[in-house]
């Protein structure tokens, strides 16, 4: 794994997330609209035509490969690219993670993108949000360098689509294996639970 | 679940797929972009407003809500929305999936939207990735409906950015539930596997 970005301050951090993070948002209204449009062939042709000349302009400067995960000199996480919480990236929702008392959680609305069965949401997307926010819980925000061992994904009805919650927390730790649980629920309880084992990587554990 | 559009023929389904495929292909370069450019302050905000007016355009004539899970006459599905195998969706690679012999395959690449570790799979877009395929292993195609029941993921080591493959088969069904498995593998080999239960839902049973 490299973390080889060089770490920018808070300042340059939020002059850089100004620019990117409201870009981001208009694609990510475009990723909807291209699911749900009715247009027709001119009209789409046209909309290719002006989609391509952004994204070439977008790419007479571009970082070579992808994102990566990146820190503030302060320690402050930039995964701006990740799938689930990427402000950068238009697939993301992006959930924002809310941590407290061993706890974390999120509030996040679901549309047309994440349709798995009719009105509903697919199944891997509620595994990757509870892959993601078990993660987080048992990492502790970040702060400790883990990796996911196994998860279990129990579905006990479907998901719809709309405003939905989710939460994650730490069962117990037993060595370099950190045990956590979490569910995503709609206004009516539970629609999928997780539980997942997370494994510290050697090269982040305590000298022995 | 409603599954209630008007359902199309080939020659349709073919006319609109010719509109709409290379359109959300353009739309999914430019999601690419929008994580790696690294395009400054005024053309972020230039290409801000050429997005949001594609947008809007889009929008003069859309669905009102998800695109749904539709069939052609023919019986063929049309889940263009779907967000692992949608070839509406621009947030899809989009996974074409294989048949044959008893077995689901399929091969890809996946690029900066799906990383998780640095220049690694998201652990939870291997989730929906495995979650996808051995639903679709189940289903037999997407002939029998199912739902996932469980799914357990085992995370072998990190899954590379770049080309992979998917595998996925039932192991045995007994009564309303079918247990599938399947891996991910790079060049080296599987990387994820999984194995889950699909639940045959009660109104799509043979009756007794």
């Amino acid at each position: 794994m490299q973390f080889n970005y060089d770490p920018v301050d808070a300042d340059e951090a939020n002059r850089q997330r100004a620019i990117y993070e409201p870009f981001t948002h208009a694609v990510r209204e475009l990723l909807d609209a291209t699911i749900r449009t009715q247009a027709g062939p001119e009209d789409i042709a046209e909309a290719t035509r002006l989609i391509e000349a952004v994204t070439a302009g977008l790419r007479t400067s571009q970082i070579d490969g992808p994102f990566g995960v990146r820190f503030t000199t302060e320690g402050e996480g930039m995964s701006w690219g990740n799938p689930v919480i990427g402000v950068r990236n238009p697939m993301a929702p992006p959930l924002e993670i809310k941590r407290g008392e061993g706890r974390c959680w999120t509030d996040f609305d679901l549309g047309a993108a994440y349709e798995g069965p009719p009105r509903h949401v697919h199944g891997g997307i509620s595994a990757l949000i509870l892959d993601h926010i078990l993660g987080e819980a048992a990492s502790d925000g970040g702060d400790r360098p883990l990796f996911t061992g196994t998860i279990t994904l129990k579905y006990l009805r479907g998901t719809p689509l709309g405003a939905l919650r989710s939460e994650a927390w730490v069962e117990r730790v037993e060595g370099v294996k950190t045990y956590a649980r979490g569910f995503i629920s709609d206004a009516d309880g539970p629609t999928v639970e997780a539980e997942g084992v997370f494994i510290t990587p050697a090269w982040a554990r305590d000298p022995q």
